[in-house]
């Protein structure tokens, strides 16, 4: 099932692309002058066919999952911040909540793994198991429950896009999981664990020392294989970070934008991307986060991200805001006027050619 | 009445940004993990002595003026595009219109010095003169008309605020003036013209080549004084310039913050620092623009731009994205739960603390 979905995931549409760039040098503007902005708008065109598709319904996906390393003290947060932040998400008093007010997205919450049984109005339950396990002692999860959370997460987008969404926001919930997500990052660019791990929620020194041992433990005792992106998944990852995946790959399989947020999102989207290098033709970057291994991530990923905000707070925040430039780039191709159809000069044009 | 604006500038409110700082750090979420948005909470606070100010009303000021300079072609564009584009301004087809929808900012638009005569509907007359005399050959203005532009800006800035704006976000539209930017910099920060010029609107290398020598003539010919900003905007400034300089020391003579957009507004940042440095306490960086001098600009200005879009438009289009992410800090402080309010567990909060 999962290799159906990923033989869904195509290429760009060149024509329609090559049709908005045209588009954009016929606007009453520089060439180029809107940078980042004319960009999008391109690979926009080359997703969905269209010159200025209407992004007005935008959803950000919070996925929540627990997990086992938390045992060894590898976050500041207790573990009971998970299910109690998914509870604030639902009653809109959280960061993601308030931005999303803000930036006009709506936010959809689901539970692939938090340790408490919750059951509020409004969630979208999918959990595979309460929490994963310490995966100093083995793997995380079982490779069939590896399989579950990303086939969950093709359905939430599945589902979402059924109902009308345009573009998908990754966010996470998840006390613990730069852990994960830094294991993740290591194996898959293959580099010293010291490189992918950062200080979280602001976890000190010796406690930064301890979450690179456990991840060093459990990448020694799991042994996972870089080139097969569902046993990283099951070795050393997280229920959320599978979720992701699969919200990622549902949307790209359906040929729907997503926009990534952090840290967490982009170990998630290295995973998508690992099993199928199209699924890049789908992606938006939004902020750097603070959390340094966040560049190495964007490097694998092949964007750049051009909101430098210093946040490191998940949830989807920075990428609510990339969802925001996105539906920009979208009006300034339905709106700004022409050279044909103002009276600016058409000599500017001319010379600009 | 230049020195009274001057004198009107004022510190930051201390309290109010300790007290702003306390009530972020109650919120649910790690410390610090909103990044550039706490930051810019706190300055909001510092400025207008409230926790969580409304600001809804936006205001970009886009404001013309011509060139003298122009007729050595230092840009691509015709002369005519300034006074074309204040038209489209008015009509709510240029980039800035439609960017400024998007982010719920209202545009107005000044002529402070567009060589055609102008008699639209909704334009904001302050006409210094039909364009800047050619610096080449002598001072750009008199020192009289820079004060002139310089009062003008502020009156703009003063009855923006008296009919409701609570943000001020600068806008500029002159073809050729990235030139005076690229001189103001080059003097305000003693640097060689080479490390202040640009390719502007898309100039080729042999044009560049010509603006750095237009610049160097410039300077030779008139010897601005660096310590005098009226002197350095007389002599190889631009109306428009002034305008901005003047809007921004208008704002924060009223304690409104000023969101600053690109490569020529930042000149005029500069010009309004230099005569009085306190006019940084009012000031929010926006985008880094694609003009490569600009990065020394902010780092004059104090300032670190966040959004990296490549964007090198000018109008302040990269400014409102800045109020928007401003706005988004203020509801932050609003409508975030605490750790009080909520059940996110108060040993979340001590282990931060």
């Amino acid at each position: 099932m999962l290799t159906e979905v990923l033989n869904q995931i195509g290429d760009l549409y060149p024509e329609p692309m090559v049709k908005a760039q045209k588009h954009l040098d016929s606007l009453i503007k520089p060439p180029g002058s809107l940078g980042v902005l004319e960009e999008m708008a391109v690979k926009l065109a080359g997703i969905t066919g269209e010159l200025a598709p209407n992004l007005s319904r935008k959803t950000v996906v919070v996925i929540a999952g627990d997990h086992g390393i938390t045992e060894h003290g590898v976050s500041v947060a207790p573990v009971e911040v998970t299910a109690q932040m998914t509870r604030c998400f639902l009653e809109g008093i959280a960061g993601i909540n308030v931005l999303s007010r803000h930036t006009g997205v709506e936010v959809k919450v689901v539970d692939m793994g938090v340790r408490a049984e919750l059951n509020l109005p409004g969630l979208i339950v999918k959990k595979v198991r309460s929490g994963t396990s310490d995966f100093t002692q083995g793997p995380a999860m079982t490779r069939e429950e590896a399989l579950q959370a990303i086939m969950a997460g093709v359905d939430v987008a599945q589902d979402l896009i059924a109902q009308g969404s345009k573009v998908l926001i990754t966010g996470d919930m998840g006390i613990g999981n730069t852990t994960p997500s830094a294991a993740i990052l290591a194996v898959l660019m293959d580099i010293p664990v010291e490189q992918a791990v950062g200080r979280g929620t602001g976890i000190k020194a010796e406690i930064l020392q301890k979450k690179i041992e456990v991840i060093k433990k459990g990448l020694r005792i799991n042994q996972p294989d870089k080139n097969d992106a569902v046993d990283v998944l099951a070795k050393v990852g997280g229920f959320e970070i599978g979720g992701l995946a699969g919200l990622i790959l549902g949307a790209a399989a359906r040929r729907v934008p997503v926009v990534i947020d952090g840290f967490i999102s982009s170990a998630a989207a290295m995973l998508a991307v690992s099993l199928n290098s199209k699924t890049k033709n789908f992606l938006f970057p939004s902020h750097l986060s603070d959390e340094p291994g966040h560049k190495l991530m964007m490097e694998y990923l092949g964007l750049t991200p051009y909101l430098h905000l210093k946040m490191r707070l998940g949830e989807g925040t920075g990428g609510v805001f990339g969802a925001f430039f996105l539906e920009a780039a979208t009006k300034v191709m339905r709106e700004m006027g022409s050279f044909a159809s103002s009276e600016v000069s058409a000599l500017l044009e001319e010379r600009m050619a």
